[in-house]
Formats: C-alpha cells, structure tokens, sequence
C-alpha cells in the first residue's frame, strides 16, 4: 500500500486513522503514484496552542544571536544531506538545476538570514527600529520605536513549486524574529518538503515546538487564528482572496501575507539591438525564465516587452535558443534539460491559459500539439513545451491578465519609452520585472517609471551579466513580494522579513526608562562615572551607563597649527582668520575636526592593555559648535549598547561620546566602536 | 433655508442639484440645525480622475524639500486663520482646550511633517530604503531599496472626533509622498473640515489637484480604486470590516489603512501606591482621558487596570477629581471644562454601551441617569457626565469587548505584572497603552510584554510627567495605530507614514546604473578624477562622481609616536609591540584610527577659501585593515550625494572617503558630511 506522508505535530509524528480521506499525488513524468496525504482529523486548533505555549515560549529565550546561530547549524545539517532531496525532487518534475534553485537555493538564504542576523541585530530579544526620537524641550520625554517577538504562530502555506526554499524562505525570518511556525506544503510535493523537515526534527536543532508540519488539506484552519498570527501564503490570487475575506482576516487582526499570481515584464531596451550584447542577454533570460521549472515560477517572465522594430529577430532568437538547448522530457533522463509540469491537473489549467492567450495573439513557438518527450510518454507526463505568443497589440487584455503557469511569454512591441512604461503597469502589481539596456538614462526612466508596480527590478547589461543571479530569483537580501495582483505582501529583504513577523510599537518614556527597556543607554539617564575605567572591564564586568568623565583640556593656536603642519590638514577655516570669519559658520579659525576628536581620544582612553581590543569605527559623529583657539574639552564616554559574540572571545561595545567646551555646550557627539573582549 | 456644505471637486465647488438626498447636522448642545451635507450625484471616478491626472503630475514636478515648503507655508497660512476655526468648533460640543488638540494639534503636526521632509528625506523624488546590499563577489551586482511615489489617489476617510487634525495628519504624509488627496469628512463635523480645506484651496499654496473634498456619504467609492490608490480610514471596526471586504481590497490591491476602536489601557504599577507622585499623575491622565473630547477619542484609556488593593483609592481619587474640576455643560458657557457628545445617535449608542458594561461591573460614578448640563438643556444636547466602573472579575468580556465612545471607563484590579499583562493583551490589540510607574523593573516588564499587542505605549512617572504629552495624544514622530481590533495599521512616526504611501522596490542592477537611478554614486561607479578639484566646485558645478584622488604619504613610526604624544592616546597597540601582537587583531604597533582619518584629510582637503564651508561631520567609518609603520596611504574622496537646500545659499554634499594602503587593500571606508555653497 501506498504510504500517507506523515504529519510532525505536537512533538510527534501523526498519520490519519481513518485512511479514506486521502489524496494521491503521482510522479510528474510517469503519471505513477507516489505517496499520500491527508490531515483528516487533525485537531488544527491544538496544533496552534502547541506552537505558542510550547515553541514560541522556547524560542522567547533564545537572543536573536543565539536563534541566528541555531538556523546556521540547521543549514549545516541539511546541507550535508541534500543528496537525498535531490533524488526525491525527480518526481516533483524538476531537473537537477531546477532542484538546485530550490534545495541548495534553499538552505543559501538559511545562511543568510543566519548571518544577516548576527550582523544587523541585537544580541537580544527587542530590535530598536530608526532614532531616539526628541519629543519635548528638556530632554526628558523621549521616543524611541521597537520591535518585539509577536505570541501567536507563522503558519506558512506554500505553493507547489518550491517545496524547500518555499519552506525554508518563510522558516528562517520566522524563526528569527521569535515566532514557532506551522508548515503546510502543497499536497504535490509534499513529499520532498516532509523529508526535509524530518531532517530539521530529526536534527534537534530547533527548541521543539519551534516548527511543526501538516501534510495534506487543513480547511479553515483561519478558524484558529488571531491578532498575534502571522499567515504567509503562496499560491493563486483566488485562494488569497478567499483568504483574505475570512472574518478572523477582515476583523480579527489575523496578518496575512500573500505572493500570488504576477505576470512579470521584462523590456529591452531601445538601445539592446541585435548587435549588441544586451540583445543576447535579453532572449538568454527570457529562455532561461521560460523553461526553469518547466515556467511554474510565480517570477517567470510571461511578458517580454521589445521595441516594435526588433519583435521578430527577439521571436527568432528565442525560437532558436529553445531549438538548440531546450530538451523537454523526463528528467532522469540524460541531457534532458526542461522537465513536465506538476500535474496534468496543472497541463490542464495551463491549456486553458494558452487558449485565453492565442485568441488574442498567435502562438509561434511551441504549443498544444503533442510531441515526443525524451524518456517519458506525452500522455503519462505533464508535459508542455516552451511556448511563445506574439501579439500585434500589445494593449490588448489576454497578455496582461491571463497567466499561464508554465513554459509560456507572450512578446509584446512597444514604440517609446513611455509605452514600455504604460504596458509594463498594465499587469496591475507584479512580483518583479527587468530591464535590459545599457543606457543610463533608459534604465533610469524605466525603473522609476515601472517601480510603482513593482516589488522587484534587475537591470541586466554587459558590467552585471556575469555575477547577476537573475530576474527570477528572488535573494534573500532583497525584498520578495509586489503590490496590487502579485498579493501586496513582502517577504525577505534581510531584515525586513523578521520585522514583518513583529510588532513595532512607538514607547513614549524619560531617558532612564527607555535605558532599562531598550537595553541601550539613552542620553539624559543616569551614568555611573564612580570606580575603575570602563576601559579596564570585561564583557562581564561592564554595565550599560558605565562612564569616564576625562579633561578638561585647552585647545591652543598652537595645537590648530601643529595639528595642521602634521597632517597637512591646512583647510582655511584652521589657517586663515580672515577667510574663516567670512564663512556663515565660524566665529573665526577653529579647530580641526579631526582635532577634536582625536584629543577627545587622547582624554578618554585607558593606555594599558586590557579588555579593550580595537576601536574599529565611529559613527553618527557631528560638530555641533565650533571650538575656537583658546577653548578647553571635556569628553564624557558611556557605555551605550553591549553585544557579546556568541561565536567569539569578545563582543562589541558601542560607547556614546560626548564632548563640551567650558561652557557645557555640546561640541561633538559620536558614538565609538569597540571590540571588547569577554573575560578579564 | 439651512446651507449646503459645498464639496471642493476637480477645481471648483459643487453642491448637488437635487437637495432631497441631504443630511442635517446639529450642533451637539443645543440640537439646532447648522447645516446640511450631501453628495448625491458627484461622480466619484471623475474626482478620482481628476487627483491622477491634474494633481499627482503636478505634486511629481516637486522634490520632496519642494512639498515639504509647500506645507510648511500651508500650515502658516492656516495658523493665522485658526480663531474661525475655533469659533466652528463649538458647535460640534468642543470645549476651547479640546479644540486646540484638534486645530493646533493638526496645525502643529503638518509643520513637524514639513521639518522631517527636509531633514531626513533627500531633495529628490527618490528615497533610498536602507544600506546597498552587496550581492556578488565581485562587486559588479549590487541592490538598493528604493521608495517611489504612488500613481493613484490617496482617499482619507475620517471620524467625526478629529476634523482638522484627522484631515492634516493624513494630507501631510501624502502629499511628502506624492500622492494628491481626496478628503471625507465625517459629516457631523464637516463644517469645520470645509473651512480649513477652503483656506487651503484659497491659499492656493498646494498644487490643483492636490486636495479635494467631498462633503456627504459616498458610496461604494472603493469601486472607483486600484493597486495604486491607499484608503486611510478612522472608523468603527464594522465598518472597517465591511470596507475590507470589498472586491477592490480583497483582491484589486488598494492599500487599506485602519485606525479602529480600541479598548486602551493603563497600568498602575504596583510601586505606585497613593503616596508617591506616580498615583496622582496616574488619576490626573485618567480624568483627563475621560473627559477630553467627552472621552470621543480612539486613545482613550477605556481600561484602567490597577493593582487590586488600590482599586478603592483609584475609584476615589477619581471622583473626588471630577467632583473637583469636571463641569459638563454648553462650552460656550464659562468654567465648562467638558461639553456634550458628537450628537444623541452617539449618546444613544454610548448607553447602549454602557448597559453591557453595567452587566458585568457596577457604576460607581456618573451613569445614565438624568442631569442639569450648565447653559444647556439635558433633552436638547447629547450629554453624558464621566462615568466610572468598576468590577471584581478583571477577566469578564465586556470591558476588553465593549467600546463606549464616550467619557466612560472600566476599573480592573489585577493581582501581580503578569496578570496586568494577561489583562492588557485582552483588549486584542490596541492603539496605545500607558504605563504608570517608577520603577524601571516594572516599566521593562509591562512594556515588553505588552507590546505585541499594542502600537504605542506611554510611560509616565516623576521624572516625564513635565514634559509628557499624555496617554491620548498620537505625535508626528511616534507611529499611531495598533494591531487586532484597532484596525491594523499604521499612521504617522515621521518618514514612515510616508513611506506607507509609497511603494519599496528592490532594484538589483551593476553600481553604475544604481548610481544613474538613485543619483547617489555607489561605490564600483565611474569616478571624474580629471579637472578641478572637487572642493572648488560650488553645488552649481559639482556633479556626483566628482573625485580626487590624493596620496601616498607614507605613516612612520614616529608619526604614531608624535600623535600619541601629541594627543595623548597612548593606548597600547600604538605604543607596546608586545601587548599589541598579542591582540587578535593586530600584527603588532598600528596607527591610530584617528591619525588615518587625519592623514587622509590633510590628503584630500582643497585649503583655499572656496565653495566648502564646513565639515560638520562623519559616518559609517570603518577601519578594516591595520596600518602598521612604514605603510603609506592613500585616499579617494568621492561626490557621493547633493543636496541643496530650498532655504538657504548652501547644501549638503555627502562624499565618499576610500583610504587604502600600499596593496590597495582598503584601510578606512567612512562618508564625510559637509556644507557647500550654491554658488562659487
């Protein structure tokens, strides 16, 4: 008998008693049953309570740092098995450089989110979101906005194209911003999603209850959902909207994310002729896009918008690069380099498209004919090969609403830039589009004209062809979503993802509170300047507010212009009293800068060896009033916000500098960097 | 006959035809007629219309400097006509301290607006959206976050309580960002609403186009909107609710903001016993959130959640203070310090409230109960006196369910922090929340686990109470709106109430198109080395790109020596071979971070007077390699970003330093912020 794919919940594996319920998915090529699924009788609501009073309690104890550095050692795990997700991923259709994109694509933005985290967060568990903001004259009402851990669950329902990075995308941000998530894959490849999580549990990497899975149809589990839920979906625009209108979405404050359907431009330039190598790049993209995952990407180009004189040598450099490189059939099968489709279900739906799409424009590559696949037969498989229509009106409606979710583009002709742009906002919000032109002044008009519609833009050319991943890639780093039909949603964008699992919340409170909740000496609050120099004391041994008040110290003509003769800084603002009286800033000559600074160093600093081990950089740093000859400093360092490595001996100390002239006017404020070491 | 509010549409006023379809308003206290509102045969899609193609280009053609002028005149022009305004708002039941929040606060709020857009956004159209994301090795593919401006309309629905301030703190972000507005005033304060948008018209300061307003219900107006149109509504939930269901939201992409109701707390810590300051600052705000606005504010405090043994003394502090200060009565009598409801609809709808409140906890102040409004008649205004409740079991539904608008709050004791947070999150996401206490242990507690829950929190104690703005008032800097029931969304927090009007695009393309597209060079760009030095070009002449290159100068050992001495950092990797090679970092003596920054600014300073006038500061510096002894450095300084300022004979103009050594292998990356003049 067939297996039925299990369920990881509630800290166990789970099939269903009753087996009538459930769903056969079959290999894409050979039409043969593969495995089961069904969630019949799981008790959905039990599922999400054993996410927020188990997982998210567990993760809630974990820094961003230490969850950071869980998903890095997930990623370790899993790349060190990913021999085995390949095999498995034949049967979802795909070729070994299509699984590549999702597996080992995958586990890549893992690393990413990993590191992205250490580097741009706190080693803490509240993210301060933009400046300390100053809400009243005397400095103490103060505002400064953060982001904490949201209590409910990320339920993830993924669309069948990427059973793993689908998964993994949406796990990592999740995870990292203190959510425990729920899984729910696509029935049809369900299988390889399954094997992997397995591995995740299996691993015991992640604090159990951090990531639980549901193999098979879960209706109305928005039931369960409220206000601290987060539902990322991808999928079509119809399911989100059906979706979207469930009362615990319209009233209840369920966040719902979608990536849905996106009929993705991509526009040669005016200046990509045929001779050039833009013109190459264009139709190798525009082929590469086509038949990657057989075009079941919700980034595949499907519009590609030429100027009117070259749609012919675009259709029959197309046409010639699928002839020459393309071999359609399973992908077992040496030199096959497009698999099928999912599903004849998928075949089926994509037929129709094609038939919406060729009563308005002709098709002049591919099609609905049969044809022979290499090593597959043409009925068992899902198989359609690389399709292009070609339209003289490139206003008509098919091209611009009607997705084909397959190997398919239409080529549509435009006259001038502003057409392009016009056509391009026809798709009413896509995921992403590109543009390929070496010319600046047409890549500026044409991202900033399209940008609006658009979440995601690559600009394709000679300097960046070799090292660009690509139009149909989202990266991690950068934000994945669009507006309008593309589902209005945001995913990834390096730490952006995180911070769209969690609350921001504007605090309103004096220096001192907002010290103690933030975890970062705010200016005004209290600084302890009593006992041995700040710079003498460990990691351990530092506190938030820890100070050293040094100086004062005379700034003389003489040092202005010793410090000019030795490093040859002779701006006329030190050196000509004439000159520097006449700027509508100086008094008269005043003191470098970089004086100031480098004498605030030389007051604060503690010479002997110890737990200080650099000073590797500044930052904010502002000359508020001008030091004139004669003048004397006072600087008064802080410790400001403290983040211990959790891979290292040291951490960093961000220290807040402050420097006043004998009258307590503020001369120059910054912040210094340090790496401090952990022990004595 | 009674006069038809006129509507400010496609450049000229309108008021309908056929005067049947139109609703009367009534002043609140005295239940007299003031005027009628209709829109009965506008056509909505021709005003939408209009905003696109009239206002939208014509707000485009401005920088966001230019619109932040724009308002900042605009509010002037508004801030000497703000005694009409107040003279209207008696009518709508407002006391002179009430109508202030409203007009000078919306007055006020536009003017902060005005001031963000010059000092954080650029002087460009564009704004970049966090750093450059480095997505190649080789450096010929980078990403960038840029926001654009929207192509649609921005179509404001507001609540009756706030007609100037709800109008202003919704137009200002909008128009930051691009988009024309079209206004819907609540029609039982429209009169007010009309005026101040008269004035704005009349100014003729804002572009045509910019600002529309439509007086009387619309209906089905989201059928007229698409994916580059935003609703900001202020509202109930159900209508919310019911607007979010519509087809043009659910699945057409409009941007749908909601600020809703809101059953807001605020805590008394348990430090907070009735002898120190923080408990009668605590019934101070109470009173003032009750009695305010007669208590019609989405940030009311509507639960007052307090430790359980001081329940009694709340319950008493805060009658005696009503008894004390609170007269209920027609403002326009003297010594009335809190006036009726909006209209008898809404006290209707506040007793109904208040009958499920009642249910479930026990009146002990106020009520239902007739009473003698001062100089005006109970039967003819919609008066309703503070009313208080309390009840034993905090956990009951109604008061963390039912929302009377009105002055009316629920008393709940709680037992220890957790519980307050328990009871906190009840509410189910909220606008705002308060926190009254002096201890920091306490504060952290209550603020971080309540957040998740809640769009701003206010901490008030000794140390703030001067200064603070209160529980109630939402402020331009800090963002305002709340998750769950409060609707979801966000307003305001400075810049980012403008970038929710504006769409974030990831755009990956090679440096020297980043830089064509953002007008900010990025680093891996052309560079113009030739020709004058850039420090002798005024903004007129400078261009982006514009670089010296200076250098070498070799750094001896007696250099570090000298400096040190010099300036008296003897820290030890400078001075002590040993202690510095023992450091992870260092090979052995290395310069100080400080001397290089010195060095290389004797190395690329221009020194004659000349179009710089100051450098008044520096960021992002890094040091990433050591220079030891015997290196020689040299720098390359680079026009990174220009900015000129629309007031003043100068601008910032952000260049981009590049120290590396001998190897080339770069020492220290930083950006060095100066002010340059206009002209030569």
């Amino acid at each position: 008998m067939t297996k039925i794919l299990p369920s990881y919940v509630r800290g166990e594996w789970w099939t269903p008693e009753n087996p009538d319920g459930t769903t056969a998915v079959v290999d894409a090529s050979t039409g043969e049953t593969t495995h089961l699924v069904s969630a019949d009788g799981l008790a959905l609501a039990d599922v999400f309570d054993y996410a927020r009073s188990v997982g998210g309690p567990a993760i809630a104890r974990l820094t961003f740092h230490q969850r950071a550095m869980k998903l890095k050692a997930m990623a370790q795990y899993l790349n060190e098995r990913t021999a085995r997700y390949h095999e498995l991923s034949y049967a979802t259709g795909t070729t070994k450089r299509d699984a590549q994109v999702d597996i080992d694509g995958g586990i890549s933005t893992t690393f990413v989110f990993s590191s992205k985290g250490r580097r741009e967060m706190p080693n803490d568990t509240v993210y301060l979101d933009g400046e300390l903001e100053g809400l009243s004259r005397g400095g103490t009402f103060l505002g400064q906005h953060i982001y904490t851990s949201l209590k409910g669950v990320a339920v993830q329902v993924n669309a069948f194209n990427f059973p793993v990075w689908g998964m993994l995308e949406k796990l990592a941000p999740s995870f990292l911003s203190g959510l425990p998530t729920v899984v729910k894959p696509a029935s049809s490849t369900a299988q390889l999603t399954q094997a992997v999580v397995a591995d995740i549990i299996n691993s015991g990497i992640l604090p159990e209850g951090s990531c639980q899975l549901i193999c098979g149809s879960v209706h109305n589990f928005l039931d369960h959902l409220g206000e601290q839920d987060v539902v990322a979906f991808t999928g079509s625009a119809s399911t989100a909207a059906r979706l979207r209108r469930h009362p615990n979405v319209i009233g209840g404050g369920v966040r719902f994310t979608a990536e849905a359907d996106s009929l993705n431009y991509s526009i040669l330039g005016p200046d990509a002729t045929p001779e050039t190598p833009e013109f190459e790049l264009y139709v190798k993209q525009l082929v590469s896009e086509m038949t990657v995952k057989a075009g079941q990407k919700c980034t595949a180009i499907r519009r590609a918008i030429v100027p009117r004189e070259q749609l012919q040598a675009v259709a029959d450099a197309v046409a010639k690069r699928v002839q020459d490189r393309i071999v359609v059939g399973d992908p077992r099968t040496d030199g096959v380099t497009m698999g099928p489709l999912i599903s004849s279900a998928q075949r089926d739906e994509v037929r129709r498209s094609l038939k919406s799409l060729s009563a308005e424009g002709r098709i002049v590559l591919g099609g609905l004919e049969p044809f022979e696949p290499v090593g597959a037969d043409f009925d068992s498989g899902a198989f359609v090969p690389p399709t292009l229509l070609t339209f003289d009106d490139a206003w008509t409606d098919a091209p611009h609403d009607v997705e084909a979710f397959g190997p398919v583009a239409s080529l549509l002709p435009y006259r001038d830039i502003d057409e392009a742009i016009g056509l391009a906002g026809r798709g009413r919000g896509s995921l992403v589009g590109s543009i390929v032109s070496h010319d600046p002044e047409v890549v500026r008009a044409l991202v900033l004209g399209t940008a609006p519609w658009h979440g995601r833009l690559l600009v394709l050319d000679r300097d960046d062809a070799k090292e660009s991943t690509g139009h149909g890639s989202p990266l991690p780093h950068m934000v994945h979503g669009g507006p309008g039909r593309a589902g209005g949603g945001e995913e990834l964008g390096g730490i952006r993802g995180v911070l769209h699992h969690m609350q921001r919340t504007a605090v309103q409170a004096s220096p001192q509170m907002l010290t103690a909740i933030t975890n970062r000496w705010t200016s005004g609050s209290a600084r302890a300047t009593e006992g041995a120099h700040p710079f003498s004391k460990s990691l351990a041994e530092l506190k938030i507010g820890d100070a050293v008040v040094a100086g004062p110290r005379t700034v003389s003509l003489e040092d202005v212009e010793h410090f000019a003769d030795f490093t040859g800084d002779t701006f006329y603002a030190h050196m000509n009293e004439e000159a520097a009286a006449a700027n509508p800033f100086f008094p008269g000559r005043v003191a470098h800068g970089y004086l100031i600074v480098s004498f605030a160093a030389g007051l604060f600093v503690w010479p002997d060896p110890g737990p200080v081990l650099a000073n590797y950089g500044l930052e904010n740093l502002r000359f508020v009033t001008p030091v004139s000859p004669g003048d004397s400093l006072t600087v008064t360092l802080t410790a400001k916000q403290i983040t211990p490595r959790e891979t290292d001996e040291y951490g960093e100390v961000r220290w807040d500098a402050d420097v006043r002239n004998q009258n307590d006017e503020q001369v120059a404020a910054y912040d210094v960097l340090t790496l401090v070491a952990k022990e004595g």
